[in-house]
């Protein structure tokens, strides 16, 4: 991983810019009527071109074998060891829909689920409800003066989408070592919140207590008439990328999950309007002068990966080489272009394949003989095989951000 | 890096021989005419043949992504984690003149310069006079009768090359954590030896006593009536690689610091007169039978990088390849070839690109795919990508010295 005790040391002031172009879920596996991938498959002009002028590798984003979850592929991608530094779900949750999590916060994410008479959930999901009810059930638990349990602690609920939702509590003493509530399955009712050790034991009995209360005031709703908790997490306290690397980071992205992760490493969320790659290419032009690093998130390749729709994933990527004259336009010194975890169509699902990965830098790269960008060809890259949490060091290096390591 | 304990344990005698030829600052980028590196460009038809018997791989010096100076890089090649070792500018400079180190010692870098009428640095490199006046200065200052403070305390000063000096100090509780009086600009004065902790205190004290009489020893001067300390530093206290390697090691090379650097490891200075590579392994040669490990190393392809001179660099590897015949007429067990980083001409600067490595044994080696040496062959070498600690284990492998791990 990046060692941030070196890297402090070695930051110089620098007027380079680094962009971070992440394709969620990249990587892929071959199709078995041509033996491609979705990225060796996709027609890409321009990113061949950059992978003809600069050099590839491949990575894994937390080890050799594991498969990331989003948070960890992209704690991977930002330099901090995913094995080390570790984002709650109910944080991520959180900070995804703009909530500014402080130090004092227990997260956790909610989920509105159906119960029956007795109490039992027969439909985890609350049969999916749109999130305009999701919303009005989450302002009638907001009415209901149950969001300050004692003097001192504070409750926010927000909606996120769906029968998905947030609970915040915020006040001195908690504690986020508390196992889920939801069983897993329909046909038994929601657990209640067990602490894990001692000192969780009074968070538990106030978000008991509070979960006891909010089911009731939505007990005659329907099909949504109840509730679980999962992933009760706490501010995972990462250091901030300006701090250890030296760079002020922005982040462009169209869902609010990655967003959330980049502001726990300090980067700033621009507000924009994209959809569309294009757009959001764009919108790192408006603040291009403002920023040394931008992290730029594209969803859909892992959407469509996890759809299973080889051709819709290649699609993606189709888009982002035809929008890659916009960014280029923009003159980065360091352009890295990679995924935080491959999604190979084939499975529907994340996966542990390394991900391939496109170094491009003009004034610095160690050309390779890589023409085209796709898995095997980086597989065979002049920047071998590494972990995610290298990326950083190397594209601070292409950028000469860093200054020579002793005499 | 080498796991010191792992390697005691495993190391068993052998008659076998391993040379380590290192030519500074090996790696490099491609150029634009034919997009070759300086490896790649040169004619190197020996060095291109021991890659097709033998096998190549590439080395990160310190760590990926970071730029390594040449003490690092040399611990690095030994065996020794950069990041753990550390030799201080004061001791890489008294070990590269011969001075034998000891661990009673506070070795510093000194500077004579150019001081005006009220003290003000007017030069900080005095004109950059020429090694015989430096010789002199410090003749003047040795007879002055300065160099017992007090009792059990000694001071040894040293001409280096121009206008550099080495002071060192000996004497019990001593201790090296002090600040440089180089103010790194002119129009101020020198500053004062400041102690970082209350146990350098005394040491500062008698430095700062000795640089106020040692100045007035050679205020009337001219242009060299001043000076500065830089890199205090005491000894770093390497393990041997006698005790670790289990290797009777000597050290062939041109320049001074490296051989101070071998010999903090253990190795031994071959005594030579060698101004080639062709005489380097001639007395590689001489003193053949008496070692078990030979580090050989060649400056002039750093030099040449700095100087952003690809030619020039080009011809220094083609010279090595020149007097290969000399070299492998002694029949080495084992061969390895590599840098301790890179220094792109193109750069003017050493970098943190990878350094392409050969390793040749012909008893013992895996041959890869690779037919020719240079860093697009190294980078899909069979060696993989490793870092330049792990070479010596390599090493040590290939000459069957270390014995099976386990039952």
């Amino acid at each position: 991983m990046a060692n941030f005790k070196l890297l402090k040391e070695l930051v110089q002031p620098a007027k380079t810019k680094i962009v971070l172009l992440v394709m969620d879920g990249m990587g892929g596996l071959p199709r078995a009527s041509d033996d491609q991938t979705e990225l060796e498959a996709a027609n890409t002009p321009n990113l061949d071109k950059l992978a003809a002028e600069g050099c590839l590798g491949q990575h894994h984003p937390v080890d050799i074998g594991i498969t990331g979850g989003s948070g960890p592929g992209h704690l991977g991608l930002f330099g901090y060891d995913p094995l080390e530094y570790e984002i709650g779900r109910g944080v991520l949750e959180a900070v995804g829909i703009g909530f500014p999590v402080t130090d004092q916060d227990v997260c956790a994410r909610g989920n509105f689920c159906t119960l029956d008479a007795q109490g039992i959930i027969t439909d985890r999901r609350a049969g999916r409800i749109p999130t305009e009810v999701c919303v009005k059930l989450v302002d009638k638990i907001n009415a209901a003066g149950i969001n300050n349990p004692e003097p001192g602690v504070e409750i926010f609920v927000k909606p996120v989408q769906d029968y998905r939702f947030v609970v915040v509590m915020r006040g001195g003493g908690l504690s986020a070592n508390l196992d889920e509530t939801d069983p897993q399955r329909t046909g038994v009712p929601p657990l209640p919140v067990v602490a894990r050790d001692a000192a969780s034991e009074r968070t538990a009995r106030l978000f008991q207590d509070w979960i006891t209360k909010a089911t009731a005031v939505i007990r005659n709703e329907h099909p949504a008439n109840g509730m679980t908790l999962r992933g009760f997490a706490g501010d995972p306290k990462l250091p901030k990328m300006k701090d250890v690397y030296g760079v002020r980071a922005a982040v462009i992205a169209v869902y609010p999950m990655y967003r959330g992760v980049a502001s726990l490493v300090g980067m700033n969320r621009i507000e924009h309007h994209a959809h569309s790659v294009q757009e959001e290419f764009e919108a790192a032009g408006q603040v291009w002068n403002d920023y040394d690093f931008f992290f730029i998130h594209v969803k859909y390749t892992d959407s469509r990966g996890e759809d299973g729709n080889f051709d819709a994933k290649m699609k993606v990527i189709e888009e982002v080489d035809a929008a890659m004259p916009t960014l280029m336009a923009l003159k980065p010194d360091v352009l890295v272009v990679t995924g935080d975890h491959s999604t190979p169509s084939q499975l529907k699902s994340h996966s542990w394949h390394p991900v391939p990965l496109l170094l491009w830098a003009p004034a610095t790269a160690r050309r390779d003989r890589s023409v085209i960008f796709g898995e095997r060809e980086a597989s065979t890259g002049g920047l071998g095989t590494f972990h995610a949490a290298d990326i950083i060091t190397l594209a601070l290096a292409h950028a000469q951000r860093l200054a020579k390591y002793g005499a």
